[in-house]
C-alpha cells in the first residue's frame, strides 16, 4: 500500500467520514452516493486553497484544517443550504503523519460543527494545495441567490466585520501576538483561521430575504455583487456598521473601518430583507445588523452620518496574497 | 477585473456551462444548484490531476480538456449514474489566452460528448492542476458499487485494454509517432488523451451487474479491488482479453498483454455479471467481453490457455508518473 493510499484510509476513519444522514454510501467506491427528499434541490460549490497564494506556507495545520472547510461550507450557508457532505482534494508535495494528523484534526472539527460527511476525494502528490466541494440540500425554489434584492428592502450583515482582515498582521508574521495588547490577537485569529460558517442564519432566511451572499472578498465588493445581479444600488451607512472593541483598540477607528469594508475572508453573510422580517429573526436569537437600504440604481454607496457619499475608490480585497 | 475573473468569465460563456436539463441555476452564484427526480440519489466523484505527476508537462491543452473531464466522467459510468454537472478547480501559474483557449475546447468537447454540465468551480493562480466533481443521478438503490459480486457469475469488460498503456512511449515523448507503423499511434493516443466513459454500458448494466469498476490502475488491480470489496476470487482467463491488432502489432503479443493486464488508463468498465443478461445486452448493442467468472475465495487469478495459474507478481499501474 502506497503513502498516498495510506493518506486516503487515514482520512476514511474519521468520524466525519462515516455514512449516515443523507449519505447513503461513503468513501471507497467510485463514487459516493447522497439522498435528497422530494422537492429538494441539490447546492454545490467548489473552492481551492493554494499554499503561499491563498495562505502562509506553514501554518498550523489544524487551522488549515478548519479554515479550508468553513470557508467552502460558508458557500452552502450563502445560499440557505443545509450542509450533506464534501470532498477534498489534497496535494501535498510529501508524506507527513504530523501534517495529515492535525490537518485532519482541524476538518474533522469544523465538520462536526456544521455537520457535514466527508464523502470522497483524491490525495496526489505535488505542490500543496486543497480544493474541498461542498453539497448541501435546499428546498426546491427557496435558495438565496444574489439576484433578488429590491428597493426598499433593508441591507444586513450577520455578524461584526473586519475581524479576519484585522488579524492579517499577525497571520503574515509582521507583527507578534505579544505586541499586542493582551486578549487583542486571539480574538482576531480565531475569526482568521476558524470562521463559522452562518448556517443557521442563511437556513432562517429562506423565505424572507430576498439575496444573499457571504463576504469573501469585504464588504463593499461583496455587497457590489448584490446590488449588480439584483439590478439594484446598496446605500450603508457607515455608522451602522458592526465592529468589535478589540478591532478597534487594536486598528484604531479608521483601520477598523477600513478593515469591515474592504477586508475579506469575513465570512458573515450580506443580505437584503424586508423590513417586517426583522423583528422575528432577531427575537429567534439570529444576528441581524441593519447596516444601510436598497434603492432603485445600481452600484455601492457608502454614507457617512450626516448622508454625504464618502464611498472609497478602492473596493478591493486584502486577502492574504503571496509573491505570485 | 482580474485576470482570474476574465478565465472564471471565459469559462461562465461555454456552451457547456449553460443551466438546463436538472441545472437549475449554474455558473455565478455562491453555489449551483441542481434538481434531481424524486428517488434518485446522486453520485459524486472528485479526481486531481497534477502537471508532471498525472500528464506530462506540456501536453496540447486540448487533449487536457478532453482527458481531465473523461477521467472524472468514468466514475459516474462506472456506478451506472447519468451525468448531471461537474466543477472545475482549475490552479495556473500563469494568464494564457491561449492555453484557456484549447483547454476549454477540449472540456467542451467531452461535455458534450457526455452531456455534462460546468456549474462551477475556482480558478486560481499557483502550480499547474486540476480538480473536477462529477455529479450524477441514478435511481435509488440501483447504483452499481463493487461490493456486489457473486460466484457463478461472469466476469466482463467493456472494451479492448491495453490501448492507453501502449500509447505511453508516444506520450512520454520515448518513441516518435512515426518511428511507429503508419497508422499505429494515432489510435492508441486517441485513447491515452480521449478516453470514451461508457455510460451507456454503465446505465445498461443497473439492474443486471451485480459489480462494476472502471479500469484505471489496470484490469488485476481494478478486477482485485471488486474481489476484494465482494469478498469473492476473480479468475481471469488470458486468451479471453480483448486486444486491439494496432497494440499487438506495436508491441508484440506479449507487449500487449502486459498492457491489459497492468496499463492503467483505459477507463472501460470491469463488472460481474450473471450469465442470463450477456446476450441481452449485447444484442442490445452494448460491449459485452467475458474474460472470466466469479469464484468463491479472494483475490484475481489469470489462467493459461490450459488452465495454470500464471498470474504475474507485480499488478501495479502505468499511469504517468513524473520524478516526484
Amino acid at each position: 500500500m502506497g503513502e498516498f493510499e495510506l493518506i486516503s484510509r487515514y482520512f476514511a476513519a474519521a468520524p466525519c467520514a462515516q455514512a449516515g444522514d443523507g449519505v447513503a454510501l461513503g468513501i471507497g467506491d467510485d463514487c459516493a452516493l447522497l439522498a435528497l427528499a422530494p422537492g429538494e434541490q441539490l447546492a454545490v460549490s467548489t473552492d481551492t486553497l493554494v499554499s503561499g497564494v491563498h495562505f502562509p506556507a506553514v501554518p498550523d495545520p489544524f487551522l488549515l484544517g478548519q479554515r479550508s472547510l468553513a470557508v467552502a461550507v460558508s458557500d452552502l450557508a450563502a445560499m440557505g443550504a443545509q450542509p450533506l457532505g464534501f470532498t477534498l482534494a489534497l496535494t501535498l508535495p510529501d508524506f507527513s503523519a504530523q501534517w495529515l494528523g492535525r490537518y485532519a484534526e482541524g476538518l474533522q472539527q469544523m465538520a462536526q460543527r456544521c455537520a457535514i460527511r466527508l464523502v470522497g476525494g483524491d490525495t496526489t502528490r505535488g505542490p500543496l494545495s486543497l480544493t474541498l466541494t461542498v453539497l448541501g440540500k435546499v428546498p426546491g425554489g427557496q435558495a438565496l441567490t444574489r439576484g433578488g434584492a429590491r428597493p426598499g428592502e433593508l441591507f444586513c450583515v450577520g455578524g461584526v466585520l473586519g475581524e479576519a482582515a484585522g488579524a492579517l498582521p499577525f497571520v503574515l508574521g509582521e507583527r507578534s501576538e505579544r505586541s499586542a495588547a493582551p486578549g487583542v490577537a486571539g480574538p482576531l485569529l480565531a475569526h482568521y483561521w476558524a470562521p463559522q460558517p452562518q448556517l443557521a442564519l442563511g437556513q432562517a432566511l429562506r423565505g424572507r430575504a430576498s439575496a444573499a451572499i457571504d463576504i469573501s472578498d469585504g464588504l463593499l465588493a461583496d455587497a457590489g455583487h448584490i446590488a449588480e445581479a439584483s439590478g439594484v444600488a446598496v446605500h450603508i451607512e457607515r455608522s451602522r456598521l458592526p465592529l468589535s472593541d478589540a478591532l478597534v483598540a487594536f486598528a484604531g477607528e479608521q483601520g477598523a473601518f477600513d478593515a469591515a469594508l474592504a477586508g475579506g475572508d469575513d465570512y458573515v453573510l450580506a443580505f437584503s430583507l424586508p423590513a417586517q422580517h426583522v423583528q422575528a429573526l432577531q427575537l429567534a436569537g439570529q444576528p441581524v445588523h441593519v447596516i444601510g437600504q436598497v434603492h432603485a440604481g445600481h452600484g455601492v454607496t457608502l454614507l457617512s452620518d450626516d448622508g454625504r457619499d464618502i464611498t472609497p475608490a478602492k473596493r478591493g480585497y486584502q486577502h492574504f496574497r503571496g509573491p505570485m
